[in-house]
């Protein structure tokens, strides 16, 4: 009972996250469990100093949970330099959702969207040197003849109904 | 292959946090992989509004995780009013852990151990009217006559050996 996997993926610029945002809500309200991973090259924080959880994590916990009636955060130390597969992190965290959008992950081996606008250039990631044959839609804020359906950079509907279509129904 | 589980609690204002960073660091040094879990009552915040995460679960995502070189963070949606049981929640993220210490669950079946300092007021939670068997040491700045050993406050070593010797070795 694996999840749908699917990746949002775009050069920067692009709006990525905004479209990312509607395709959640628009499954949502199809009533879909739905799930996200983004990658984070950067050294992201979720924690705050001086926080109980960040204390802890600081004395050397390797996975510091917080839980509540209404959700639950962990925060997990990798081993160090050690990363966990994508696809082992989905197996682990995602058993009861339908679908996850997954963002930031440029090489992977799900199907793909591709966000593309404009102004932020050519050519596409996953039809230029490189095709993707996972590439199972563009959405950009130009018409483009592809060999995968192009959708409006807004259109999460018609996206969603190429999603549901594929891999829910 | 579960972890052992160790409540600490105590009374507010004991310096319970203090003690527990103190047994993390003391048992992450002696070479174990240590958890910890916090329950927090009052709607704890780990996210930033704005933030991609922040927006994701804003959207719906029951289950939105960052991943990093570093790290994994993850923010779970419990379905409305269902607090998972700390065993699931245990078993579920803490398999690769040896030891996971545990707060703010005063209503427990695992063994405690309960901070006291003399100025927070008595009884013991798990020696006044509520005998708790599963109590297994006290840290206290006074001297108590009890039925299970009693350690100084900032005792992490005497503490550890204990938990070492009873539970880990």
């Amino acid at each position: 009972m694996k999840p749908v996997v699917v990746s949002v993926s775009a050069r920067s610029g692009t709006g990525k996250t905004t479209l990312l945002v509607k395709l959640i809500g628009e499954l949502k309200a199809r009533g879909y469990r739905v799930g996200a991973v983004k990658h984070d090259g950067h050294g992201f924080s979720v924690d705050r100093e001086g926080k109980d959880s960040w204390r802890f994590t600081e004395a050397g916990s390797d996975t510091v949970l917080i839980t509540s009636r209404e959700k639950i955060a962990m925060i997990r130390q990798n081993p160090p330099g050690q990363e966990p597969p994508l696809e082992e992190t989905i197996a682990r965290y995602f058993q009861d959702v339908d679908i996850v959008f997954i963002e930031g992950f440029k090489q992977n081996a799900f199907a793909k969207i591709e966000v593309h606008r404009r102004a932020c250039g050519d050519p596409l990631l996953y039809r230029g040197d490189h095709h993707d044959p996972q590439l199972i839609a563009v959405a950009s804020d130009v018409p483009l003849a592809l060999d995968v359906p192009v959708y409006d950079l807004n259109d999460a509907v018609g996206l969603c109904d190429l999603i549901e279509a594929r891999f829910l129904l």
